[in-house]
């Protein structure tokens, strides 16, 4: 029987009415009570202009109020939220409209755009709307779908993944049980709603009673401010903000109110890790995707600065196995437990392939030592096979950044014909330094095959919203 | 369908091998990876005493690790625990033991017993079994019962309350969203784990991956040296249990590593409450009892100091109401969540009256302000809570009853300084018979805590219309 509770965000309203639920840069706070109210208003609103249980309603939206008080609106009325990336093109959005049944959307998105959606609506039209005395449901059933939520796949069409409350709830909770649960925490999130980090930190707000600290985009002065300035505890990064954040901190320190950075989004070069052990900061390694509503995999506390470039172990309600490990251990990471999706919204094929007796084939590439700790090697797609040989993009990336004059690097392939492939490297310089420079030095680091075949100067690196290197758009630049 | 999650000790051994797991007075740590392989080895010497699934054992204990090994023991093996009072006579043992299906005893217990009992090791004939190489199971499943533990009832005969493995996950889980969940946590018990508080707290340390320091009773200087010394953080009390503390700690003030005396056991004492907040000492009031799997409503954090004698709001996953409120806003309190046993154990009758719809009856009064507080004003007013253990008249009632001499009994309950409250019995004869074989009669029949502390003869019993004894007016005579 599927588990149902009474709505956290009317059970916060109750608990914790005064306590902050939201606070903004520009010094907005939104309590519990608050936010319950507008969710609410907004929930009898989106009831006037045809939304009710069941409704797949398009949800495209930089960070704002309005957009949260949306996505609490739909769970008080039973509807799907079908969060979009706003740096989408109108042809890639229209395949996930199209693809996940919408007809309604609402935005903040100002752009000229062409969607292929019977109504849209902005956040001021919704906001002039009657409310509609329409019977809200005040409980969560767990099965329920919530959000669907499209990958960036890197190959073939995006994939839409299904997020039940029960993922939210317990991707919440498995992440309690690892980072623990401070009275005082204030979660900071200038990654996207629409994507799932984003999102999740979003419902731990709403599942602990904790406020978010929420900004409309990264940027590096910003967040560090708000960590020197706001005790601001946990903060959601990806490799490149640490390294810009890091930038920014110069020769000051972090406050101790500071206790986590939790990292996602792909491997860390060690040098990067070991400038923040030596800054004192706290960062949480972790593993997980969309489809595992973010983290399934963390280091924990104690382990956080001992095992430097592991993932960690799976988190206390998940599994995880190696599919077919190779003679260096290296296999598919096979994940298991109540957060990952039960899968991808009307796309059989994708879940025949990904998923088998509950597991979830993720396509990555990892191994797990004695003590269970997981490496992840890399995503499958960017493997590089050069003669046999495989060749990870993220080992040579790791072996640029140790160069003090290279700010960022990325790896792909390039076909060649004589190895199938060979890798080539992308370089953001912070000095000058020549590419004969950087091949020596390569070559006292890496077996001679992985050395990349051409490095090419570049201003920046391709990167998604959530600043996620996109190693296949390298090739364009 | 029921949740399956991997079994709770094994993963934290994995995440946290060195943790301490509990600690003991004796200076005695046991790690997390210590107390999975000694918990194996007893399921394995377990099933060489014949407990396979589903196998109902009983467990009569005083606080020990050899308890905590079986405890563990039997969720790797899928057997059920039918944990009981060592406090009671062999009489009230028999009963439970008949009722719950026990056909196999482990003790620790050395009184001389004549148990109806077919087979009863002792922890120490436990261990020199040869270890069976039997497949246990390494998966919780939360509709699975763990363990059966009795209650007594208003009609004298205790209730077998039955937990499942999701009654115990969500307890701990409800307990942390409102307590938080440090990293550096250590729960102190000295409340036995045969009750549910005791055993609730132990299920937390390997949900939490959190160390209890475990004591084998309650010893006011033992709790408030290892508050002093141990780093102790949180620690449950029922209310006698504080009276003594603060008498204790005199002049001197608890280290702020301590955060949280967790209050359950009855409303306490305004005044008790108040001398508590003077030293700084965050008393957590609670509500709840054996059916909720320990606490269902707690105070929180931010309100404990300011709503004094409040049990608080309901933890986030629970729901309550107050049934048929009278003028005053004081009815019957009705609660419903998933920490809610599912009810007791082959009891059609008491499962009718208790639950329906899905909400537990408590029989217990109270009333809930305009912001949600529940206040209790009574537990069922025919219960005694006598220091942190529940006392029923109709169990007195029906001892007295069984001596021919004796016409009718009723007993209800006086103020005392050391217990809160202690029964007292009132009688009417048949025949001659002195108080002192009375007492010497009970003694034979009820557990000493629950022996009255006077007996007086009286001419009649106070009714109602329908001859209902009215407890309440006994004092009266």
């Amino acid at each position: 029987m599927s588990e149902s509770i009474p709505h956290w965000l009317t059970k916060q309203a109750n608990i914790l009415p005064n306590y902050p639920a939201i606070e903004l840069t520009d010094g907005t706070h939104v309590s519990f009570h608050d936010l319950e109210i507008n969710s609410l208003s907004y929930a009898r609103k989106l009831a006037a202009i045809g939304v009710e249980k069941g409704t797949h309603i398009g949800i495209l939206s930089t960070n704002c109020l309005e957009m949260v008080y949306t996505i609490h609106a739909i769970s008080y009325l039973g509807a799907v939220g079908v969060l979009l990336n706003t740096k989408l093109t109108d042809e890639e959005l229209n395949f996930q409209l199209d693809d996940a049944d919408v007809n309604i959307l609402i935005t903040n998105d100002r752009r000229n755009r062409n969607l292929r959606v019977k109504e849209s609506y902005t956040f001021q039209q919704l906001e002039t709307m009657e409310e509609s005395s329409v019977s809200l449901q005040f409980h969560i059933n767990f099965d329920d779908t919530f959000t669907i939520m499209y990958t960036s796949g890197t190959t073939g069409f995006p994939k839409g993944v299904v997020h039940t409350y029960g993922n939210h709830w317990w991707s919440a909770i498995s992440s309690a049980l690892n980072l623990g649960l401070n009275k005082d925490d204030k979660w900071l999130i200038s990654l996207p709603l629409f994507h799932v980090s984003g999102l999740s930190t979003l419902m731990k707000s709403v599942i602990y009673g904790m406020p978010i600290f929420l900004m409309k985009k990264f940027d590096e002065s910003m967040v560090h401010h708000a960590i020197m300035e706001k005790q601001i505890t946990i903060v959601s990064v990806v490799t490149v903000m640490v390294q810009r954040l890091l930038e920014r901190l110069g020769t000051e320190n972090y406050p101790n109110s500071l206790r986590c950075f939790l990292l996602g989004g792909g491997p860390a070069p060690k040098v990067l890790l070991e400038r923040a052990k030596e800054k004192g900061i706290p960062v949480f390694q972790s593993y997980g995707m969309t489809e595992t509503t973010s983290q399934i995999v963390t280091l924990s506390a104690g382990d956080c600065l001992d095992k430097l470039g592991s993932a960690g172990k799976p988190l206390l309600p998940a599994q995880l196995k190696i599919n077919n490990p190779g003679s260096d251990g290296v296999g598919e990471i096979v994940v298991k437990g109540p957060m990952v999706t039960p899968g991808y919204y009307k796309n059989q094929e994708a879940n025949e392939k990904s998923f088998k007796d509950g597991w979830l084939y993720t396509g990555d590439l990892g191994s797990v030592d004695e003590q269970g700790f997981l490496y992840v090697v890399d995503r499958r797609t960017d493997l590089i096979i050069s003669g046999g040989e495989n060749i990870y993009p993220s080992e040579i990336e790791n072996a640029l950044m140790k160069m003090t004059e290279i700010k960022e690097a990325g790896v792909t392939r390039m076909e060649d014909d004589k190895w199938g492939y060979v890798p080539v490297a992308y370089v953001v310089l912070h000095s000058e330094i020549t590419k004969e420079e950087i091949f020596a030095f390569l070559a006292t680091q890496l077996a001679k095959y992985k050395l990349p075949k051409k490095v090419f100067f570049v201003e920046e690196l391709p990167r998604n919203a959530s600043n996620k290197l996109l190693r296949n758009k390298l090739k364009e630049l």
